[in-house]
């Protein structure tokens, strides 16, 4: 698999296309097929992968479906990757991302990675071409995070980043996953609060404030200028974490799919939210989400699980004025914000550290899964 | 059905919550079954029905799962409406909208209705409690709008308009339908024409312009201060159409569900687009939206078809910068807004006008359906 040297016979599509097997003309995320052989058209960039860290979606389904023992969880990633050239669950349509080496950079990619780079990707694997050439001999099939041997493309327009030498690689990735969240949610905080004036800085609820996305949400959002931060959590002991994390001005709990409780929550914390954050990846949060925000204000999706269809029906229904967004996980500069935002915040390293160290714990055999 | 009179024991909670009968603690969209009986809560109004308008995806289903014979769609909406007190299709989820005459209104109904006011609910019929007095016997089960006589319920917060003197009943019933998207669409537009100043005025890609709610928004857009409003459509005689409708300044034909031909048509028309807005109802067009959108512009999506996931994923895997919105069908002043833009734009109330006589030859029969 060392194979380089540029063969594309002129530029490539910045976006892949010329990547896709089939169907044709389709983008390389819906095509059932990319081609992933190793030699680079002259934009691309190809990467010796370490670890691929399957989304969490995917990784469940692959468990249930297969029962979750090591060599068929192998078999089954193998087979998919094989058979599509990438990493794109063929049932839940996602994918993840993955660590590795850069090995070759076309002269004409505009990433500016050079072999040698340990990099992340921050596109997902559902679009990227990929080949697996160790039968992932070294996974478990226990953990989202899955060593792995064999290469990877780069496009023109993907995204990459360096990997951070002054944290952990496993926290790195974990924060990288969701940077999209706290970029997002830093840039709509900092329009209101611009909006709203130096006097009456805005109100933001962040619902799942005790996750990943959501402790990394709740401090950009004060430090985007947000007045007050509520956090809504499922449970007490959540609560207890995301009060000594020191992230919220208010912790509450509810139920965020039972929308009447929610908004009430929110209402007795001191809403409702000019801005409200959605970070839970269960169904049902649209209609609570509309009803904790006050007129005028900003729902923002990052949950996997919304509906396009519930959420502006809910907010119809309920005659609410609200602008809704769907997270998009790309903002510029997301990865720098929020790695840095783990830096500098010892509660969101905290929250971080809690949840790899329990996904690790996840992987020891024997060990019964949550 | 004439009962009348006062009977809760308390104000209505402005949502109706009060009328969910199961399951408990959802809202009236959400839930299975609401109480739809006649005697009021203090906030809440009473109409006396004279037509349903079913929303397309749910008449569709119907006519399908039936066969589309009078007496089966009669039968399947009427089983529907008595068991679960309401008009929602249980496949697709979807409802529609109703007209007819104000009966009651309690004394603490916030709506400003009388007895004797001729209406259009604009809060779906998913959420709005109905009885059927009459079999549908009017209904031949060919149209979307359905003859009715029966009873429905308004909440504190729902919403409905007076139908207008000037504009024919199923032209206004028409528009009212569609009246979120042109002003959404108007305040999305003039926030970008602010921003951008008066020198460069934004470029608005509308995808399906040729519609209903497509033609509406491109009005909408040109009043709100687009520099150049480009209208896609799927077809030749579409394209004739809105061009001598006069509303969009480029007209181009694309396959809105191919992104990389629609990306093309809208850059090739003047774009990429500033503010870019989906209206066709068919799924699969996130990523053309997403790549005809210029860097730091938004797109927003109308469309019932429109995959929360597809939008998020697809943004992220080209490393578009775009702000995404989830259409709202609630915009404070869009009734007025909408029937104001028919009552101005020629070339709006032709295409409505073209639209609902097409509606009605559907309901001859020994038609063919489309």
């Amino acid at each position: 698999m060392a194979v380089g040297g540029v063969t594309g016979s002129g530029p490539g599509s910045p976006l892949g296309l010329h990547r896709v097997l089939a169907p044709a003309g389709v983008l390389p995320q819906a095509a059932w097929q990319l081609d992933p052989r190793p030699a680079l058209w002259p934009d691309e960039v190809r990467v010796a992968v370490e670890r691929l860290n399957l989304d969490a979606a995917s990784f469940r389904q692959l468990r249930e479906a297969t029962g979750g023992a090591a060599a068929d969880m192998r078999a089954e990633v193998g087979r998919i990757v094989a058979e599509r050239g990438k990493m794109q669950n063929p049932v839940t349509g996602s994918g993840g991302m993955l660590t590795g080496v850069v090995e070759e950079a076309g002269p004409e990619s505009p990433l500016g990675l050079a072999p040698g780079d340990r990099i992340a990707t921050l596109v997902s694997l559902s679009l990227t071409p990929l080949v697996i050439t160790d039968g992932l001999a070294g996974w478990d099939g226990r953990s989202e995070q899955v060593p792995c041997r064999g290469h990877a493309i780069l496009f023109g327009r993907s995204i990459a980043t360096v990997l951070p030498a002054d944290l952990p690689g496993p926290l790195a990735l974990a924060v990288l996953d969701v940077a999209g969240a706290p970029a997002l949610t830093s840039r709509v905080v900092g329009q209101a609060a611009r909006a709203a004036g130096p006097g009456t800085p805005p109100v933001v609820a962040v619902i799942g404030a005790g996750g990943k996305s959501g402790s990394l949400s709740a401090a950009a959002a004060r430090a985007a200028g947000a007045g007050r931060v509520i956090g809504v959590v499922p449970a007490r002991a959540e609560a207890a974490a995301l009060r000594a994390a020191g992230l919220a001005d208010e912790v509450v709990i509810a139920d965020a799919r039972d929308p009447v409780a929610l908004a009430a929550a929110v209402r007795g914390a001191g809403g409702p939210a000019a801005v409200t954050v959605v970070c839970v990846d269960v169904p049902g949060c649209e209609g609570g989400a509309v009803l904790a925000t006050a007129d005028g204000g900003t729902v923002v999706f990052f949950s996997m699980a919304t509906s396009f269809t519930a959420a502006a029906l809910g907010a119809e229904g309920v005659a609410a004025d609200v602008t809704m967004l769907i997270g998009n996980g790309y903002v510029p500069g997301h990865a720098q914000l929020a790695l840095d935002l783990v830096r500098r915040e010892p509660g969101v390293r905290g929250i971080f550290e809690a949840r790899v160290s329990e996904e690790t714990r996840g992987n020891r055999p024997g060990l019964e899964e949550k």
